[in-house]
């Protein structure tokens, strides 16, 4: 009874004909309605932060497949989770992750973890070990609900998305670029859609303020992906060299892994970063970019109405398309 | 695909034929078993502040229709929220509520708002601006779980018990009357059946302390609307006077407009109110006449045991109609 | 339409044979796919402490039978409640239990209530007002989701669990063992356990350290109740005798009715008992017992990691019997 184990915690976990077929499947899909193939199936979401869009798209796309979502609040609805192999319990966590996920593996089908804010250094955060360990000790596939380092269901929708505009994204000018946002935040979206849009061949630009580079090894990795498909990843470190001549824009603020641990220093770094900021002035360098953002956004600080609310802003459509991209991504792992 | 636009937000916005039509509706499929018009839908019901009776009449209201309820703790589940247009958002918010109504309405069918508690000076409050900037931006129906200003579910529920128990509305005497309660309270099912019974036509009597009048606009259109069908509003600053020869008594603490922004102010100047309580002496001077409440009550404060638990109580007849006539409003928006 | 009233909040509420028909129901539907014998029912379960097990598993069992599973949590997502009959409501409850009972017994065919954490003194929180309250008030079945008292819930799936193993229960030597938690527990799991094993004629050594007895009312009736069907309870004050020749060993933390409302003095004597833990040595002195415990577990201090994830541990089949046995439970209260 108990479905093959899939794990999807990274937009790396999706080989490129995997992805092209969940996205084939996604569009096919779209606005149409469904027979219940995941009737009876129960998903078990877990979130350890806020959230709108992914709680909200998760329980429509699970709902709409005839599956049950249920969504726990986990930091206050369930108890202390200790995290360390062999650790003994003896102060504040009241059950080991150990024993949740193997529990949890007996009611649901499958797991989702929602685990982004900052609880460590940056070496700590990004080994992201609450995700790790229910994947480790799950029986049943775990999906990121988006992490510190990644979030593979937003990236989905987002390619997805661009699809719908470009029909093949193989060749075309994607520019990624950081914006200001005054709160430290994580890196998910941008990491796993740099991977997705380097995998599918694009022609990748990433724009960032110096000291605000992604992850290494994510970036090494996106590049070789690039490379084995046509496309490439080039760096600049400014905003307006960045989206010159850009088919699609996509932006949103991340964190500085240098000042990771220090939140305070991270925002006086960012005081003078203040024209990262998407207005039409920016937009006019481009070639008629589409404009991306995966929410939630800071208006007149991330990007202004005029470009958030104009013609080739897709904010909501990729908002949408969490839906369908989900309910693939469902029907891949559980149907 | 997207059902007509229609904002339930106050209880004016139910045009008689409309709310008569809607009663029986609510009448006639009261405690039957009824197919799932709703299959395939979603509600999001966003709650600003505690509720056992809407949250859970609504769950069950759709749920027996079919439909999907996907219940949102806004405070902690959500982002926190913009509320000014074109604000530079560099505060404490992380979104706009223009792109979480925009957002939300790709994901569901209808939206309920439930804000009612006190975060600014009365002209603001009374303003409902969160309310009705959902309502503004987002493009599937919004409804008023409660607000500072209206209830109207839950005065669509109270004429429907109304009528159980005096067939026609038309004519009979109905005396609204403000009661003690240590708390400041919001104006949202006053203001909503006093409008509901004066277009329907009752004689209505308006009882409260001076100081405590309620909104001037909502009194005034009430007037206006019992007069056109052929009732009255009269207001008296007595219970006793206020109650004499009622058939129907209806009563619920509510805040003072005055002190709207100084609420230990209110609660001294209710030291003196405490003679506002609905007890046996006071249904005595009624001619026998239902007893009604939106609960919560505070029981020993706003009306004794006997009076609640008595036999013209239909206290839990008005909860118990929160889910008919809900069924019926949804059928009627969604349906 | 109103099913017949009855409460589940004790394991002393199932009878000897509604007991043995319980658990033959919930084998013989183990792992099967019902009918959706509950279709159109509603449960709503109010959780006034954290709950991983009981809210999952109910929630998933409710659904597999075609029920819906409404979860409140009740301290920040309803009214404070009033519990004492005929107060004068001047303080901080907005609502009477009562009303709220009431008002739910309209929507909902069944009623949970989970309330387990300390609030007063041994005799105030043994009494189990506000579960009580609900039983009391509530016009459809109220099932205790465990309490300072007892887990019903918990112990008909722990019964059904060694039944898998041992087949009959009668005469089997059945050790109850405390162990330690450097937190103040409840007594819950283990007083129902306890009266389960009792009634089903099991042979049961009780194991605790001096100063932590358990409820003595329990324990006569468990022992008059071993009696009536054969077996006996004895009651031992060392791990080591206590666990000697078991068949099956059960243990988990509770609380000291002595210093019950005085944790830290609980604590502190508590210090000198970290010799009360599983580990091979202890689980070598048994009959190659089975080892059970209720979750959640502080490894390393109440049982180390070779006996939870040992080869005779089945505390993961005891959560997942939970769902058998609550949905044999559910369809014998409302089916």
């Amino acid at each position: 009874m108990t479905p093959t184990k899939r794990d999807i915690l990274s937009a790396a976990d999706l080989g490129r004909g995997e992805l092209e077929n969940l996205l084939e499947l996604a569009q096919r899909t779209k606005g149409k309605r469904q027979s219940q193939v995941l009737a009876g199936r129960t998903l078990g979401l877990l979130f350890f932060d806020r959230s709108l869009r992914t709680r909200v798209s998760f329980e429509v796309a699970a709902t709409q497949l005839g599956a049950h979502c249920l969504n726990i609040f986990a930091d206050r609805e369930i108890y202390d989770l200790e995290q360390v192999e062999r650790a003994v319990m003896d102060g504040h966590a009241e059950e080991h992750v150990k024993d949740a996920a193997r529990t949890l593996s007996r009611y649901v089908d499958l797991l989702g973890v929602r685990k982004l804010s900052r609880t460590g250094s940056w070496e700590e955060d990004r080994a992201e070990q609450l995700l790790r360990s229910y994947a480790k000790y799950a029986d049943v596939p775990v999906v990121n609900l988006e992490s510190t380092m990644e979030h593979p269901c937003q990236a989905i929708a987002d390619v997805m998305t661009m699809q719908e505009h470009l029909t093949s994204l193989k060749g075309r000018r994607f520019t990624l670029a950081w914006s200001m946002n005054p709160e430290p935040k994580n890196m998910g979206p941008c990491h796993s859609v740099l991977q997705l849009a380097a995998r599918l061949g694009m022609e990748v630009t990433l724009a960032h303020p110096l000291g605000f580079e992604l992850d290494k090894d994510i970036v090494e990795q996106a590049s070789r992906d690039a490379a084995d498909s046509g496309g490439q990843v080039r760096v600049v470190n400014e905003l307006e060299a960045g989206v010159q001549d850009a088919e699609v824009v996509y932006t949103r603020s991340w964190g500085s892994t240098r000042y990771w641990s220090d939140p305070e220093r991270e925002i006086m770094v960012k005081r003078s970063l203040q024209s990262w900021i998407f207005d039409e002035a920016t937009m006019a360098r481009t070639a008629n970019a589409l404009f991306m953002h995966p929410l939630p956004v800071r208006r007149g600080v991330g990007a202004t109405d005029a470009v958030l609310d104009g013609p080739r802003s897709v904010i909501y459509d990729q908002a949408e398309n969490r839906v369908y991209a989900q309910k693939a991504l469902l029907t891949h792992l559980l149907g």
